[in-house]
């Protein structure tokens, strides 16, 4: 049985749990879609738990083959550098600006409160996730556009009424989600015409 | 591009979304646990991030080498039945009859949800979640009991001081934690040594 805390490995262990307990913070985040129950908006660590059984549940849609830890990974972490730098609202395109300064800043202190080789590591991957270019990436990504419209759908549109989304603005925003699964985005497509019909998305 | 909603494929990912839309009824579940910040109860969804996050930063303290993905699922997905069955508070005795009935039946109907091969595998592996004899259950287990220690250490012991917990009831609780990680359990019997020193359990 290990006991010893003066070794590397015990020191190691400290840190990574100090890092545990500091992304308890995202709980606190809200961000701008409901919950389907329309009643609360959801939270960081709700949105990425979902994300994360979407990755396990949904994988088999993916367009391409993926390694599902890796995209488990990506959506269980992708959001904890808003605990310094905040949510940014999906439609607001003066704050996307200043988003990618903040969001390095905050994943350099955030990560690295893991030991050294982690840090490393789970930085890389977010890295990854960020850029958009392995499959992995392309299908987090997609999640992270998904989830947000069976939400949306689910909770009358309360979101896009709200914030009087136009069809093109999901549109373009979703340019690329069908890169990760054709099969969901079709699925997609479809919620967004019905709560366009509804009058839920504005059709200019 | 697969468009055609007639396919078996297509039919079974429109069963795997609703259950991933019925599972948002997580987020509205509360536990006994405090936020670090102290000021609100986690909810179900959070408490499971929390777990999958910690099933990949702390796998390398497992006492035994373990699938990692597995791991996450059961973390994930251990507590949806909740959204039938309701949180059974730790230390209430008496709920902890009835539990066990209420939960199987809720998982026959959250996990029913899923398309058939899903439904199968699923409740699989809550089932050996719920069983703890493998080497991925006992460390999901060993999780799901640090998280909230971490949880009520930051929280300066509010929920133990609440429910006037004793050391006693913990260290019972917690008689198999060490089995997933003699490391993490250690670390944990500080933390506790410490709060029986501040008062904020009981030490009969």
């Amino acid at each position: 049985m290990m006991k010893n805390e003066n070794t590397k490995n015990y020191q190691e262990m400290i840190k990574d749990i100090e890092f545990i307990v500091e992304i308890d913070k995202a709980k606190n985040i809200l961000r701008q879609t409901y919950l389907t129950d329309a009643k609360r908006k959801e939270n960081d660590a709700e949105h990425s738990w979902h994300l994360a059984v979407m990755a396990t549940v949904l994988s088999n849609y993916a367009n391409e083959k993926i390694d599902i830890v890796k995209v488990m990974i990506m959506v269980l972490l992708h959001d904890i550098i808003e605990i310094d730098a905040g949510d940014t609202y999906a439609y607001d395109e003066k704050a996307h600006e200043q988003k990618k300064i903040k969001e390095e800043k905050a994943a350099d202190r955030i990560y690295g409160l893991l030991s050294k080789e982690k840090a490393k590591r789970y930085r890389q991957i977010w890295d990854e996730f960020e850029e958009r270019k392995t499959p992995e990436a392309i299908f987090a990504n997609t999640l992270d556009k998904i989830q947000p419209i069976l939400l949306n759908n689910a909770s009358m549109g309360r979101s896009w009424v709200e914030h009087q989304v136009k069809k093109s603005q999901i549109i373009n925003r979703n340019e690329n989600t069908k890169d990760g699964s054709f099969m969901l985005w079709d699925y997609c497509e479809k919620l967004i015409e019905e709560n366009v019909k509804k009058g839920k998305i504005i059709d200019e």
